[in-house]
């Protein structure tokens, strides 16, 4: 039996975070994607204008109140905006390490978002899952999520770095007549 | 023949924001949906900590070179992250009055949010369309774009306010059994 607890993430752990997205994209398939570096993580994550949030759960042997907490997982969240409602919160990723999965830890991260969301004044919650993961839909239909894209038909849409900048290029030659 | 001009949203632009929000949602047949405020949109695009960011479109008529600049339409944009690839940058909304339409300055606005993309280090640009809007979504893959839903089958997931507040309630009271 353990204790549990979540907490915000601080630099040190940028490290063992790359770790864990690295264990997540391995699971996925696709461990040539990570490109993400614990110097980037820590870059962006902290001072005055951090790009990303990020909660740690950790885990400690009941038995022993001095031994050391255990990383077993993490949830990735920024503030986004929608010009209908305003603030929203986006969950961006959430893991928790095989061997401790089943036990509520995700369930309690989530609803660890959802309460800092409410907390600053957010209207709603984000967040996208592949449609094969039915029982991460299961759970959230649960909870009375909406699906946004089989309701409304909304779809997500992507330009990778290198035809972003050939788009970011065009912005000098764009020539508007006769508006 | 008009000039034209892009530039970042200040605050005494916050009523007009708001209307353009409006009819843009009317254009969609959904003007109930708009609840945010010029209040809302003052408190949250300014200060330490903005929660969006946002162009001005504008014309003047060429003859006139002394008189108002007009305001045509918004890009409303924010920062975003991902585990796999660090800063990213989402277009939340785009929107130019019927009238301006055709004469390229949507795609004026775009390009430069991926302008302020590359110059801030984000290695993508992401959006959501409707799938029925056929003509912008020939634009974005003319542009080298992926569709992530038809592709990759990721689906966007919401809590609308009334669930996230039930859900965030759940917080304190998960419980961590013998994990």
């Amino acid at each position: 039996m353990s204790d549990f607890r979540i907490r915000d993430l601080q630099p040190e752990d940028c490290r063992e975070l790359v770790n864990m997205i690295k264990e997540l994209a391995e699971f996925e398939g696709l461990p040539e994607q990570v490109k993400i570096t614990e110097e980037t993580l820590r870059r962006d994550g902290f001072g005055d204008r951090p790009f990303y949030h990020c909660l740690i759960a950790e885990v400690r042997n009941k038995d022993s109140q001095d031994g050391p907490w255990l990383t077993v997982g993490y949830a990735m969240y920024f503030y986004s905006y929608g010009t209908w409602v305003g603030r929203m919160i986006y969950l961006e990723d959430l893991y928790i390490k095989p061997q401790y999965r089943g036990k509520g830890i995700g369930t309690s991260m989530m609803t660890k978002v959802a309460q800092i969301g409410v907390e600053n004044e957010c209207q709603r919650m984000q967040w996208v899952v592949l449609n094969w993961n039915q029982g991460a839909i299961d759970f959230y239909k649960k909870h009375d999520s909406i699906d946004l894209t089989s309701d409304e038909k909304w779809h997500l849409f992507r330009m990778e770095r290198e035809e972003l900048r050939k788009f970011a290029t065009l912005h000098d030659q764009t020539v508007v007549k006769g508006c």
